[in-house]
């Protein structure tokens, strides 16, 4: 308490001799050669922005809106209170809204020439200098890389990387004794504090350390300070940290040949494609850092080319985020990601601005920016508004896509299956690990109807600035379940996670890419294998969206081609989205839950029901089966749902439920179905159909059952694999696999049950 | 099989017989005494109709959608399959399009004056006919009162109900000989199978009846029979059915004294308030036959006065029924109700239209007509969509209300508390059984924030047409879950339920209000005790909706006042909507999960969590308390609740989740937290806050915690009950209740902590 107290007053008396001096010194220089703004905001983007005020509608609400937030904090005071709470507490709030406020009080000081605006920015930077000299870390100590201002270095660049924008903006409204002392107490301590100071924070290839670069690079441009700025492109030469070590996450810190800096952190973690490796809800929150800095060095050192660096990928990435979004623009929860993120976020603000502007005038972003509704105040934000107001929109119609992993796109890669308008799209995995934030999932999968889920990706187990669930944090679940291979719709076996669980392991390794073709829209399919998860067994995971006049909707197709070396017990969970309607075999459902198991996930699965596929099919005019068809309904959002699975009579199929040894409840208790097979080469088939609807206003139950009335594996060896789909009015499509060749101008031919098939290419479907 | 094909050749043979018949006799007679239209639509409808076309947007809107789907409907052809399915399955369906389509196309050929539509409903109408005569009772078995459509006589009266207006419509287009043939072989056949050979059915007070009396009499108003409109009204005289019996639901079917027909059915279930003691989902059925046949009443027999009965009781429940929803329109789904049911359903534009055109024009529903976008094809649709153009509407605020139920309203009611914008909504329970649709949950409540539910009420166990859930009938677990008092937010005893779940001993009694008080929006209270639920035990229950500015939201407050003459177990469970955010009390959760009991309820529920009170208060300031507080609190929709309670120590705190013994997978996994305390006079006081926000786009996470820092009982004996609430500022509110005296002018006088409270009424609150 009375170092509190001791600081407060520290504070206090230092805020008034700041505030003095400035009314002290008030005549303003400028540097025409180095006039700021040039940052973010430039000279000719501020004239521009002027002589347009009040011509287009999207940018001139986003003004009205950031000016009223802006003009409340104003009046409310300013607030830098010690810092004392991790996220989600009182003062990680308010930094985090301080050093928001600040950027936008420059903005505003620049487009609408108020000194208002930059006395507020001018008050709180020197609030912050007065506080920040005398700074210990952090009080709270979790993190492996503490800050100052914040609990985590990585809050603490997301500081400088704003207030770098806002110093940059009020830089001529200072006095030069006002910006030396900023300069000299705040800035270069800080940009030193979260690089030199922490290296195991700062100098790595990690969206934590881009922010880090990005933030003493942006000061170091401010400040026109080339040293700052090669530490940010470049990482700090020699950081004297040893091998290994772990962060929060369980990432490790510093790897043999260690590549750092922001040219490396942009290098590694993208593919060509745009892709970012450790998934799009990462992505989204690195994509700032990347652009802002990346647009920093534009308009400060365009010979470095950073914004074109690796062929333009930070611009392709953005691309590839877009894409990576479900019909209501809500990011794919890959690896660790918390549900609901979007690109209404404002990140993507700014990279969909950033994007448009600087690139190749995208008139399809445009119809992302007017859902966002909100537009950067700077040159890029106006670009858009402008362009919208001159109606050259155009929809952000979302196709199938496929993007690479890995630096030279060679680790794999994530696909994106589409049919209709969002209809039913399939999102199959088959990256590498993903760095610290990565699941251990090979070949897994999530589907959706527009924006419901169907199949869901459980996303992490976080509950992001809820200080409440372990201040905000990773919860201990996210290890012990969302990573886990059971958490996720792939194949685990002997109760195993990939890799064993081990990332140095699993991050040495990636999927294999078999092949893509979405040429076809009604037959579009991924294929890919995984033979390092477990060793001695290769998974090959065939994914096809189908849509046949036979079906209401596009289906699904899943097939699983497993082969080994030894007798296993495979699991295929399906984590379903909604209520069960019926099952085709019986079960027995225990009046006591127990886990399934006391590991790698399992002991999170609650057994609610166990049983054996039907011996006999309920369709009275059946043929013989090849396999036994297992049947499961169930209710979504308003629709029904089918999986229908060519299953072995051995099989046992169990019914779970997310949530055992879950004593904080920080688990949904969401349902899954899984199939367990104990074989050794193995096919797992099945087909999801998306049937009729339901609606509780008109009570109308419409098509609630499944129209797959067989599903046969007919053949099935290491060179071809043939399922036939049979709808309940006879009839039959046949699906064919080639296992080995995947070319596609390689000529096929196959006899089965008498007919001969000739097709090219690595399937055959009719 | 050989059965099947016969009949289908016999319908096709009599079906071709029919058309010849048609077209021979064309000339067409008119008696313009008795001209028809005349039961809903009239000839001076007609006119006004079509003197109006294009000229009323919502009318002409409603016109064309109608229109389109009939003339699909048209261009399919007429299928009429012999009868076999449950609701859910193809014939139960395809029956029930049809007599809306002739319903609708009957309207189609008024207004539009095309033959098509009429030749549509006379050829379907004949195809009945060929098919009826020789129909046996439908094949399934469940029902109590099977019907020979469908498999239970309601929906047969269904379907009367709406032939009846379709026969009405294209009266003068058929034939003389036509109409004898539909009238003997058809209608008056299949309106003595519902009436006199299923007296089981139709002779009851019971929303089964009330559908058999409007059909048996809106075909008697189009025969002009004058017996059956009095078999309507009336009921049958002599059924000659002996005393009890039950129904499917529980229901008993013959009661000594026995009321039957319109009349009695529109008597006793509605309050002189007009709420219907089944409850708004039953209500809302109900509603179309009472409000169409008391129309065509009205249109036919204005002398009866049908429409204007007990004091416009049918009128007042429109306005009840609008009442009874949430910020969505959704009813609350008191006793058997299917969650999801609204005002946008059919039966409810119905009766908004004719609402507002019989009744005094009340403006407001016409905010709801515009929010269900059609009107009924018929006058008072037009006067509907005129008024709505002509810009009269306004809109439909909710208010605060208390109903009365009971025949005389004199069987305890319902209140629903509303603050502000319907941003709380206190449904608080303390009527009558209900009938055999009733739950045992004396004293229960729900609370809603806008349309999202804070503490829910259940609803039932039934996928209403859901053929694949126990044919879309009633499941078992409605009896043994939804129905029990366990499941719902209101006290148990020992275990047991409200009147040992006796229906019989339930109907008897009701809940008896001690006093409502909704005249300081700030500070509404309802309360009310009830006597008979537990012999020997009293419950009074006072909830009270409070909005301090103390505090960010309106509060409840909830004193649960139980005197008795033994020790019991007392369990009083609220079932909150959401994910468990944090506990201020230590529990244990077991790895396995048990049912908390075997019977009445408890068998469903799994006990994830079991702990005491916290003996030690959070917040170092806390002052002596006299009880220990116990504070959960949960994450909704975007928001945050905290339910604040002052427990004994002795106290059992129980976290639990629905879901045991439910082995078809029929039953929600929603969580519940549940006191349970060993004690014999008591009062359970508790708090439950609406605070804060969670956006997972922004991420930012806004007042998180609780605002009350302590709830104390400070005061507590036969006479009063003193609660205090304190915020974490300091800021003490109290709240006295006297307990015996409910009197407004009753003057009081208490002395509590050396403060002297003087006031007037049931309440202080300051």
């Amino acid at each position: 308490m009375l170092i509190k107290k001791l600081a407060a007053l520290i504070l206090l008396v230092t805020a008034f001799a700041a505030s003095l001096a400035t009314n002290l010194v008030q005549a303003k220089e400028v540097t025409p050669a180095k006039a700021h703004p040039n940052l973010i905001l430039t000279q000719e983007g501020v004239k521009k922005i002027r002589a347009n005020l009040g011509t287009t509608p999207l940018f001139d609400a986003s003004l009205q809106k950031i000016k009223a937030q802006v003009d409340a904090e104003i009046a409310s005071g300013i607030h830098t209170p010690i810092p004392k709470d991790f996220s989600g507490g009182y003062t990680h709030f308010r930094h985090k809204q301080n050093f928001k406020l600040a950027q936008q009080a420059g903005v505003l000081y620049q487009i609408l020439q108020d000194d208002k605006y930059a006395v507020y920015v001018r008050d709180m930077l020197l609030q912050y200098e007065a506080m920040y000299k005398h700074l210990p870390k952090h009080p709270q100590e979790r993190s492996y890389s503490r800050g100052k201002l914040f609990w985590q270095c990585l809050n603490d660049s997301n500081w400088l990387v704003f207030m770098s924008q806002a110093y940059d903006t009020v830089y001529h409204f200072l006095s030069a004794a006002e910006r030396n002392k900023l300069e000299n107490n705040l800035f270069r301590p800080f940009a030193d504090y979260i690089s030199l100071e922490n290296p195991k924070f700062y100098n790595r290839v990690h969206n934590h350390s881009t922010w880090g670069n990005a933030a003493v690079g942006m000061i170091g441009l401010v400040m026109n300070d080339q040293a700052l700025i090669d530490r940010a492109l470049y990482g700090i030469e020699d950081d004297g940290l040893p091998l290994g070590g772990f962060d929060n996450d369980g990432g490790i810190i510093k790897a043999k040949d260690q590549k750092k800096g922001f040219f490396a952190n942009l290098e590694d973690p993208f593919s060509p494609d745009g892709y970012y490796t450790e998934g799009p809800y990462y992505q989204r929150y690195a994509m700032y850092p990347f652009l802002i800095f990346a647009l920093g060095m534009e308009n400060a050192r365009p010979d470095l080319k950073v914004l074109q660096h690796k062929d333009n990928v930070l611009l392709k990435g953005v691309n590839a985020l877009l894409n990576l979004t479900d019909a209501d623009g809500q990011f794919f929860p890959l690896n660790d990601a918390q549900k609901g993120m979007s690109y209404y976020t404002a990140s993507l603000v700014s990279a969909v601005n950033l994007a448009y502007h600087y690139g190749d005038k995208n008139p399809k972003l445009l119809s992302i920016a007017k859902k966002q509704g909100q537009v950067l105040l700077d040159q890029s934000g106006l670009a858009v508004a402008m362009a919208i107001h001159e109606g050259k929109s155009q929809p952000f119609t979302k196709k199938s896509i496929n993007l690479t992993d890995g630096i030279n796109g060679k680790q794999g890669g994530l696909a994106v299956l589409r049919y209709g308008d969002e209809d039913l799209t399939l999102v199959y995995k088959y990256t590498a690990q993903g760095l610290s934030h990565g699941h251990y999932d090979k070949l897994s999968f999530s589907l959706y109807e527009k924006a419901d889920e169907i199949i869901q990706d459980y996303g992490m187990v976080r509950f992001v600035n809820i200080g409440q669930k372990g201040g905000g944090n990773y919860l201990p679940e996210n290890k012990s379940w969302a990573k886990a291979t059971i958490t996720h719709n792939t194949l685990s076996q002997n109760g195993e996670m990939h890799f064993s669980g081990k990332y140095k392991t699993a991050s040495a390794e990636h999927s294999e890419l078999y092949f893509y073709d979405d040429k076809n829209d009604d037959v579009q399919v991924v294929s890919a294998t995984e033979t390092n998860a477990y060793p001695g067994t290769k998974m090959h995971r065939t994914m096809a969206l189908i849509k046949d006049d036979h079906f209401e909707n596009a289906l699904l197709l899943d097939i699983m081609k497993v082969t080994s070396n030894s007798n296993n017990e495979y699991d295929l969970p399906f984590y379903y989205m909604g209520q069960m309607i019926s099952a085709n075999f019986d079960y027995h459902s225990p009046a006591t839950l127990n886990p399934l198991g006391d590991k790698n996930g399992y002991q999170h699965l609650y057994l609610e029901g166990k049983g054996k596929p039907s011996t006999h099919q309920n369709n009275a005019n059946s043929m013989t089966d090849v396999n036994t068809n297992t049947k499961f309904s169930w209710f979504g959002k308003g629709k029904y749902y089918t999986l229908t699975s060519a299953t072995d009579k051995s099989d046992q199929l169990l019914l779970t439920r997310i949530g055992a040894n879950d004593p904080d409840f920080n688990l949904r208790r969401d349902a899954g179905f899984m199939i367990r097979r104990n074989d050794r080469d193995t096919t797992f088939v099945s087909v999801i159909e998306s049937h009729g609807s339901y609606s509780p206003v008109s009570e109308a139950s419409l098509n609630s059952s499944s129209s797959v009335a067989h599903l046969n594996v007919i053949y099935d060896n290491d060179n071809y694999t043939a399922v036939t789909i049979t709808d309940v009015n006879g009839n039959e499509q046949l699906f064919i696999l080639s296992n080995n060749n995947a070319a596609s101008s390689a000529t096929h031919e196959l006899s089965v049950n008498n007919n001969v098939y000739k097709w090219t290419g690595p399937y055959y479907y009719q």
